[in-house]
């Protein structure tokens, strides 16, 4: 038997909802294919924040890192400042484990109708590779003459070539190992003065290794607008973390998918753990009714078999998924236009495997 | 007769094929509402940079200054960077003239099929109010180390109390003029650590002080996603300079009206000239074959109309406009599915006048 050490998050709000079901597929899944989970579970939240003033123990990250891979819910809660804690949880772990790339699929499913019309199931199936650790999510800056009519806020975002090569450069390794043939860059070099050029430079650089590979950029605004206008053309698009960010939110809104999506932080190296986590947050609005969607964790999940190796478990979890959505008479959550429970969901496809 | 004086810059690529095509809708417009535009012609363009190693003479910004307003066509060609084509033109103009209001609607017009499926023309019907001197874009900043490994480059946004204010009391005015009923503000404060919480802040402020008007946020991944989920839903969008910029060239993408999409730089105080300008940009693929759409910088030239206090003369071209998409055998343009020539469409608007 093959065993793998999760550390589990379920986090915030329908994070707590969906990830019960992650863990039962990922628990069918292993029955079959003889995996064994070490599961450790961890309760850090805004609720622990609330209790402790800190969102993790002083000690958290040393307490995830014996982990070969960590399942994340959703992070946020009404009455905490995001910028409290998602910077006192997630995007530490992000940058501590140096999981460098956030890894997104964009695909349109069996069974989802999208807002496009003339688009259907394999039209759209791209990935954006999406800078996890530094660019425009920095704690540099601050504030002077507070509360004043000259009061002025400065942020800074910062680029290293470390950094940045090292993203691209899985992009192209990426689009390479998928056999696709075309990475796009996000930029904004005709506005952001300096760290955009400087991308743009290294994508360049970066490309011209890679010649078997078509590059090509285009600046975020008309980017943002040709997801919508011919999302079908894409293979693998390569943004800062503010880029990818907003990119890898309006991949999954085209295709109908939002409440769908997983990502991986990933650390390509395994010198740290990686964290899968669905692209929907903590959602406040649905909470404690038990019917949010539970397909972004389950494929998180399945991501998560995938960087463990565990390919055939890893694609046994996505035809299930793609199985129950497919089958026309699916328990579908209201965001599908249904009216079964997340659970009910969950079942259906752990049953599936 | 009514006289403003306009200062006319048709600049690079398809910017030189649209120009006349506005004018000979202002000319038709004017003559019927006895107003008489004296324009001057500038050439500044990139055919400038490589000749004079300037976009624009060194009192290019004092040659401009006693316009009553700017009418641009687009910036920007290939072998020019672009960060060098629009700090040269666009942006110093934007700034030396403070005008700090990107103005920007979204709006379904007839006869033009948009990618979404189940919406029609009336159903998305909003404005962009984008910042448009300060915060992403910005000359602070700069690269160390270069050519080595350890190359950094820092990119400084600035957000000042004065620059944050008025952009959101614009925003909040604007909807109350409009008797539109709904603000929504664009932001990131789970990522953006000092910038966006200190945008929140003052939104938070500046919404109190309109309490008839009801105010929310998003953040602008999921704020994309939405505009193609459901776009039907806002009123006004305000975000900073970048935000603004991502989300007034989305809207269009989800109205398929990339093309057609016009935009006001303006100056509130009419302390100096606003400028108006398409969306689109040089778009060095089609310059040269005559078939680029015009509407844009004929609407933009509508929105000047408005602007200079002309509103019943704006008023008849965005009539002249939708008569003409509406009509079923109008000239169009290849963008919107026809073999029509930028002059024919032109000609058919200011014809429709
Ligand atoms: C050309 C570029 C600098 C410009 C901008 O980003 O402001 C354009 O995209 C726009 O929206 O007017
Ligand atoms: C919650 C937030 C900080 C986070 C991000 O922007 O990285 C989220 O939007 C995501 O995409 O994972």
């Amino acid at each position: 038997m093959r065993h793998h050490d999760i550390a589990v998050i379920p986090g915030d709000g329908i994070g707590t909802e969906v990830m019960p079901e992650a863990l039962r597929v990922l628990e069918a899944v292993g029955a079959r294919h003889g995996i064994r989970f070490g599961l450790r579970h961890f309760d850090w939240s805004c609720e622990t924040y609330k209790r402790t003033g800190r969102m993790m123990p002083e000690d958290g990250i040393d307490q995830l890192r014996d982990h070969d891979a960590i399942l994340l819910g959703a992070v946020g809660a009404p009455g905490v400042p995001d910028h409290v804690s998602l910077w006192g949880l997630l995007i530490p772990i992000r940058r501590e484990f140096d999981q460098y790339v956030n890894l997104r699929p964009v695909r349109l499913l069996p069974g989802i109708t999208p807002p496009l019309r003339d688009v259907g199931p394999g039209d759209i199936d791209f990935w954006v590779v999406r800078e996890n650790t530094e660019g425009e999510y920095s704690q540099l800056g601050g504030r002077q003459a507070e509360g004043t009519p000259s009061e002025m806020v400065l942020q800074v975002a910062a680029f290293t070539r470390r950094g940045t090569d090292r993203i691209l450069r899985y992009a192209f390794d990426f689009a390479r190992r998928l056999g696709r043939s075309h990475v796009t860059s996000a930029t904004k070099s005709n506005g952001i003065f300096h760290s955009m050029p400087y991308w743009d430079e290294r994508f360049r650089a970066i490309a011209a290794e890679y010649p078997g590979i078509e590059a090509d950029q285009y600046h975020i605004d008309i980017l943002c607008a040709r997801f919508v206008m011919s999302p079908q053309r894409f293979d693998v698009v390569v943004g800062s973390n503010l880029f990818g960010d907003i990119l890898s939110d309006l991949g999954p809104g085209v295709t109908g998918t939002i409440a769908v999506a997983p990502s991986g932080n990933i650390n390509p190296e395994r010198e740290h753990p990686s964290m899968f986590e669905p692209v929907h947050g903590s959602a406040p609005d649905i909470m404690g009714k038990g019917i949010a969607n539970p397909i972004g964790q389950i494929w998180s999940a399945a991501m998560m078999l995938d960087h463990l190796g565990e390919e055939q478990a890893a694609a046994d979890v996505m035809r299930a998924i793609e199985t129950v959505l497919g089958s026309g008479d699916a328990p579908l959550t209201p965001d599908l236009g249904g009216t079964a429970a997340t659970s009910d969901l969950g079942a259906a496809i752990a049953s599936a495997i």
